[in-house]
C-alpha cells in the first residue's frame, strides 16, 4: 500500500461539493456529499443542541447522509427547547436548499453558549453559501475558514491510496479547533469532518473512526473534559476503488493524526509544538494516558515556554506519577530523551540528548538548552516496564502569556 | 461548642516548639513536640523519599512522634538509594540534635526535583535552628517561612475550643503552598503541620484528618494530580482539657479550611479569589467533583480573569458537564449566582446577582460585571438534584499572565 499526500481536503473526494462564508465572528460552512455517515461526540455530560440532534438523525436511519450544515459564532447550547428547534430548523433550511431529504441532513455548530442562533442570518447566509458550492479545491478552504473561531489558520488534509492493481482511494477532511493546550471548553470546540471515497460499511468505517480518533483527536483534547460541541464525522461516498481495511484504517488514522497536529500547532498563544511519545508500559492505554498527563500539565507546558530543561525535567517527572494508571512505577527504570526534529530550517538538523536515564539525571544543560530553543520539541520518555514496543503519541504546545491574553476574552 | 481564633499558629498548643531559618532559596524548619502523630501523604506514583520515610515511620511503631524536621528548595524526590539515605540523614541529624529516638522524627521536603540534598548545608543549618527552638509565637513563624518556595506570604492558623466545663482544647497549624491555580507539580508541594492538645486516640486522630483533608486541602488540589512530596500531619500532644469527637472535628475542619483558603489566596499570579460552591447533587462526592471541575478550568479562572460574566457562565457550564460524576445532567435544573462577600472594604458590601435560572442565562451584564471586579468572588451553583443540602465547596484563584511568569522558572 502506498499513500500521498494530494491537494483539496474536502474537495479531494469525488462527489464532495463545499462552501462557507465567514463574516465577523458568524460563519456558515454547507457541505454536500451522499455517503454513510459514521460520528463521535463530545463525552461531555452538557450535549449541544446540535450534538444530540446529528446523534439520533445518525442512530435512526441507515446512517446515510447528503449534506453537513455547520455555523461557528453560536454554540446553541444550554439553549433548552428553542435550541433543538433551531438545531432543526437548520437541517430544514440545508434539505429544501438541496433538494434532498431532510433525514439526510446533519448539524454542527461551535462558539458561544448560552446564545440562541439568529436563524435569520443563518437563512440569509445559507442562500449564499448554496450559490457558492463548488467541488473545486476553493471549497474545502472556504468551508474550513466558515468554521474557525480562534483558530488562526484553516485546516484541511487529503490522502490518496494506492490499494494495488490501480485501485485508488482518497481521504480527506478539514477540522477547527484552537484551544487546546488544554482540554479546551466553551469557544474552542473541536470539530472535523472527513469524506472518502472508499467502498466500506457502516460496521468498517466505525472501527477505522474508533481507532483512529483514539491515536489522534483524542491525544490532544482529554478525555471526558471535551468541549459541549465537540464532533468528528466520518462519510463514505463509496465510489472509490477496493481497499483492504487495514490499508483503510493506516490512511485514516494519518490523516486524522495530522489534523489533529494542525490542531496543537494553532494551540492558542502556542510558540511551541509538543509531542511527548511514551513507550515501555505494560499497555498502550497506560502509555497514552502518561502522554496526556504530561502534556496536559501547565507546569511542564510553562517550564518549556521558558526554555528550562531542568524544571521541564522535574515536571516530567511528577507528572508521570500523577496520571492515572493502575500499578507501581520505578522511578529507576524511566528514561527521558529531549529531541529536535528540526527539518535543517535553521540547518542545525536533528539532535536528541538524554536527559534522565534510568532513574537520574544526567544533562540539563548545554545541548538539552539549545533543543528548547526549538519551535518543534519532543520528549520521549521510556518507562522501561512490559514491551518496549508498546507506544502512544501525544500532542500539544507551550502555555505562554498569550493564552491568558487570547483567553480573558 | 465555641470556637475563636487565636495567636501564635503551631505554637499555640502547648509544648510545642519551633524555628526555622531561610537562605535564599533554602530553608530549614524544625518542629518539636511529643505526641501522636497521623498523616496523609501525596497520591502520586512517584513519591519523594522523605514523603516513603515518614510514612513508614507513622505505620510502623505506635505513631508517636517528637519531631518534625522540613526542609525547602530541595525536594529530595527522584534521587534513588542515596535520597533516602539523606532522608534517614536528616532524622538522624534531628535526633541527636534534640536528645530523642530517631524513630520519632519524621521528615519533609519541598523543592526541586531531582536534586540531591546538600546535608553539609542542612546539618550546619540545623545548629542554628536548634538554638533558636522557641515556644513563643515567633517560633511557629520562623518556621512556617522556612517552608516557603514560591508563596508570598506565611501560613499559619490556631483556634481554642471551648468544650464546656472549662474543658478547652488548641489546634494550631502551619502550612505552605502556592501553585495552586492548578494541580501544582514540582516546585509547588503542599505540607501542613498541625498540632493540637486534645487527648484524643490515633483513631479518632485518623477519622479527623481525613475528613478534614477532604474538605480543605483536597478542595484545592486537584486529587490524583498532588505533588510528589506533599505531605500533611496532625500530631496531638495530649495535654489538654476533654472534647468530643464532633466538636474536635469541627475545630480541624475550620483550621484546615482557612489553611487551604491561605493557599488557594496565596495562588501563583492571582488577582482573585475564588469560592466556588455546588448544591443540589445527588451526593456530597458529586458535589465536589463538580466544585473541583469548574475551579480547575483554565478557561473559567481566565474569564474570571478578565472579568467577563458571559465567558465565565458558558464557559462554568462546559465545566459542570465535563466533571466525572456518574448520572445525567439536566440543563433545565441548573441555576448559578455569582455572589461577593466584600466586607465593605470599598463600601459596596454583600451583592448576589442570578446568572443562569433553571438552564436560562438571565443577566450577564451591570451588575455581573460590578460583582466581579471584586477580588474575592462566590460562585453558587444549584444543581437542583437530590437534596438542597448536599452540598461542597471548592477555593481557587484566578489565570492571570503572572502565572506564566513565575512559572517559566
Amino acid at each position: 500500500m502506498k499513500m500521498k499526500g494530494i491537494k483539496g481536503g474536502l474537495c479531494a473526494v469525488k462527489g464532495v461539493r463545499a462552501h462557507g462564508i465567514k463574516e465577523g465572528n458568524d460563519g456558515l460552512a454547507l457541505i454536500e456529499g451522499k455517503g454513510i455517515a459514521v460520528g463521535m461526540f463530545t463525552s461531555n455530560k452538557i450535549k449541544a443542541a446540535p450534538v444530540r440532534f446529528t446523534e439520533k438523525q445518525l442512530e435512526e436511519g441507515e446512517g446515510r447522509i447528503s449534506a453537513i450544515i455547520a455555523n461557528s459564532g453560536c454554540a446553541n447550547c444550554f439553549t433548552g427547547e428553542e435550541g433543538m428547534r433551531n438545531a432543526e430548523k437548520m437541517a430544514e433550511l440545508a434539505s429544501s436548499s438541496l433538494g434532498v431529504d431532510k433525514e439526510e441532513v446533519v448539524v454542527a455548530s461551535t462558539g458561544l453558549i448560552g446564545k440562541q442562533l439568529d436563524m435569520g442570518s443563518i437563512e440569509r447566509q445559507l442562500g449564499e453559501v448554496v450559490q457558492g458550492l463548488t467541488s473545486d479545491d476553493k471549497g474545502s478552504m472556504s468551508a474550513a475558514k466558515a468554521i474557525m473561531t480562534t483558530d488562526t489558520f484553516y485546516k484541511e488534509r487529503a490522502i490518496s491510496i494506492n490499494a494495488g492493481d490501480d485501485e485508488r482511494v482518497v481521504i480527506g477532511g478539514i477540522a477547527k479547533g484552537s484551544g487546546m493546550i488544554f482540554p479546551h471548553l466553551g469557544l474552542a470546540t473541536m470539530l472535523a469532518f472527513i469524506y472518502t471515497d472508499a467502498p466500506l460499511g457502516k460496521e468498517v468505517l466505525r472501527r477505522s473512526l474508533d481507532d483512529a480518533v483514539d491515536n489522534s483527536f483524542n491525544m490532544v483534547v482529554v478525555d471526558g473534559d471535551m468541549s459541549t460541541n465537540d464532533m468528528v464525522l466520518l462519510v463514505s461516498t463509496g465510489q472509490g476503488g477496493k481497499v483492504r481495511e487495514e490499508d483503510f484504517k493506516e490512511g485514516l488514522n494519518f490523516v486524522c493524526k495530522e489534523l489533529a497536529k494542525l490542531i496543537a500547532r494553532d494551540g492558542e498563544g502556542a510558540t511551541k509544538f509538543i509531542e511527548v511519545r511514551v513507550r515501555g508500559t505494560a499497555s498502550v492505554e497506560d502509555a497514552r494516558e502518561i502522554a496526556k498527563a504530561i502534556v496536559r500539565s501547565p507546569l511542564v507546558k510553562s517550564a518549556i515556554f521558558g526554555e528550562r530543561p531542568d524544571l521541564t525535567c522535574g515536571r516530567i517527572i511528577a507528572a508521570i506519577g500523577s496520571s492515572s494508571i493502575s500499578g507501581d512505577m520505578e522511578p529507576g527504570s524511566i528514561s527521558i530523551s529531549l529531541k529536535s526534529e528540526d527539518k535543517g530550517g535553521e540547518g542545525k538538523g536533528q539532535r536528541e540528548i538524554l536527559m534522565v536515564k534510568k532513574g537520574e539525571f544526567v544533562d540539563l544543560s548545554g545541548m538539552a538548552r539549545d533543543i528548547m530553543k526549538d519551535r518543534e520539541i519532543v520528549i520521549d520518555v521510556g518507562m522501561g516496564k512490559g514491551k518496549e514496543e508498546v507506544s502512544a503519541t501525544a500532542w500539544g504546545c507551550d502555555l505562554s502569556y498569550d493564552y491568558v491574553r487570547i483567553n480573558v476574552g
